[in-house]
C-alpha cells in the first residue's frame, strides 16, 4: 500500500459527495462488508506487535474476498485513527495512542505519568495587543497587551500538540527573565507563587489549517482534537487562555464522571 | 460561494500534500494573511445575525485585497467548525455550536438543559454475542449475548450524533417489554432500579466512515468526535459501553477541572 493508494483515491470519492447524503437508512453496520472487513483487519493488527508491517491493500482484499476499494477505505479510516501509520512505502503497526486524562496538570506532568518524554519547540513569543475573546477571558481591558507563546508539543520527540498560551503581561512580564520556554510552563507560573485553582475546558474537532499541518508534520485532512482552557487562581484571578490543537491519530482524552 | 467552490478545490489542494510536510517553519501565524483573513472574517460573522448570508467569496477576495484561494481557506475552516453553513446555493451564519457539559447525565438531560429539544431515531435493536472488548468492559464471559441499540440523536431535530449501545442482556432484557427507544434509555434503566454511580469517557476525533455519513447527514470529510463510556452501578457493576460519534461542527464538549 503506498502513499497515493489511502490518500489519494479515498479522498478522491470524497469531492463527490455532497454535503448532505439524504440517502436510505443504510443496513445495520454489524452486517456491511466494510464492518466485516474492519473487524477482521483489527483482529489481524491485535496480533501484531508495533512496527509490524501491515499486509498490502492487495493481499487482504484477496484473503477477505472483496474489492480494494473496501480494504482501502478501512485502512484510511485506521491510518486516521492511529492504529497503523506509514513508513517509507508501507505501512506498520502503530504504537497505540496516548491516553491523557482531562486535568489541571501541565502537558509535561501528564506526558510524565504515561511514560513519555515531554519535550517542547518554541515557535513564537511575543507581546500582542489582546483581542476581544483573549481580554474578555483574561479580565483585562480591551487591547490590554498580553504574552503569546506558541509552541509545539512533543512526547518521545514525535509533534503531538501545538499550544498557544496567552497570559495578562503586567501579571507575568518576570517570565521573560529567566523562564525557558522549552520546559513546562505551569512550573513556572507556580514558581512565581501564583496557584492554579479551577480551569473551563472546551473540547472541539476541526481540521488543521495548512500552517498548523506544517508545524504538526501532518496534512490538512487530518482530524484535530482542539482544546481551549481558561484558568483561575485561588482568588478568582485568570491566569491563562489556551488554545491547544493535538493530533487526533496520536492522542485522545479521557474524563472521570462522578455523581 | 457555491459548494463546489468549498468543498472541491481546498479538498483537491491537499491530495497533493505529502503526510509528513516537513517544511521550514511558517512564519507565526498572527503575521500571515489566512490569519489576518480569518480574523477578519470572524469579526464580520460577529456582526451577522444567525441565518444571515455571508459575503460572497469574490466580495471578500476584494473586500480584503487577497487572493480567491485565502479566503475560500477561511471559509472552508469556519464550514468544518460549524460557524458558517451552506443554505441553497449561498453560505449564511450558523447557530452556534451546542457545548455539552461532560457530566453522568443522559443525552436528553443535557440538550433540554441547554434548550434543545431532544429526539433519537431507532437504526438497530439486536441481540448479539458481545466482541472481545464489549465483554471485557461489560465484565461478561466472552461471547455472551448483548443488547445493541443503536441510535440517531437529535436537537430540535437536527442530526447530531450517531450512538451505539451496548447492555448485558440478562441484566437488561427486560427493556424489551416496555421501552421506547425515542425516548431516555438511562430514564429506562434508572427506572429499573438500577442507578448509574460513575462512568470513564474517552475522547478522540475521527472521519466519518461512509454509512455514519450517512446516517448523519454529513460528508466522510467531516471530522466527528468520538466518546466512549463505560458506566458502572453503585456497586461497581457495569452497566452500558457506549460509542457515540458527534457532528464536529455542531457540538462541543466542556468540562469543568478542579484541584
Amino acid at each position: 500500500m503506498d502513499e497515493a493508494e489511502v490518500s489519494g483515491a479515498a479522498w478522491e470519492a470524497q469531492q463527490d459527495e455532497t454535503e448532505c447524503a439524504r440517502t436510505e437508512l443504510p443496513p445495520p453496520g454489524r452486517l456491511s462488508k466494510p464492518y466485516l472487513v474492519r473487524t477482521e483487519l483489527e483482529a489481524i493488527l491485535d496480533d501484531l506487535d508495533e512496527g509490524d508491517r501491515v499486509p498490502s491493500e492487495r493481499e487482504l482484499a484477496v484473503r477477505f474476498g472483496v474489492a480494494r476499494e473496501t480494504v482501502r477505505q478501512a485502512l484510511r479510516d485506521l491510518l486516521v485513527e492511529g492504529r497503523i501509520r506509514r513508513q517509507g512505502r508501507g505501512t506498520v503497526v502503530s504504537r497505540p495512542k496516548m491516553v491523557q486524562p482531562l486535568s489541571l496538570r501541565s502537558y509535561t506532568e501528564g506526558a510524565l505519568s504515561l511514560g513519555r518524554i515531554p519535550g517542547r519547540i518554541l515557535v513564537t513569543w511575543e507581546d500582542i495587543p489582546a483581542d476581544a475573546d483573549t481580554s474578555r477571558e483574561l479580565g483585562l481591558p480591551a487591547g490590554a497587551q498580553v504574552m503569546h507563546l506558541e509552541r509545539v508539543l512533543l512526547a518521545d520527540g514525535e509533534r503531538i500538540g501545538l499550544e498557544s498560551t496567552f497570559l495578562p503581561l503586567t501579571r507575568f512580564a518576570g517570565l521573560r527573565d529567566n523562564y525557558d520556554p522549552t520546559t513546562s510552563l505551569y512550573a513556572a507560573v507556580r514558581a512565581s507563587g501564583v496557584e492554579f485553582a479551577s480551569a473551563v475546558e472546551r473540547i472541539e474537532t476541526v481540521l488543521a489549517a495548512p500552517r498548523e499541518a506544517a508545524l504538526l508534520e501532518c496534512t490538512t485532512a487530518l482530524p484535530l482534537l482542539l482544546l481551549h482552557r481558561r484558568s483561575v487562581d485561588d482568588h478568582g484571578e485568570p491566569i491563562e487562555r489556551i488554545r491547544a490543537l493535538y493530533r487526533g491519530d496520536r492522542i485522545a482524552f479521557e474524563a472521570k464522571l462522578g455523581k
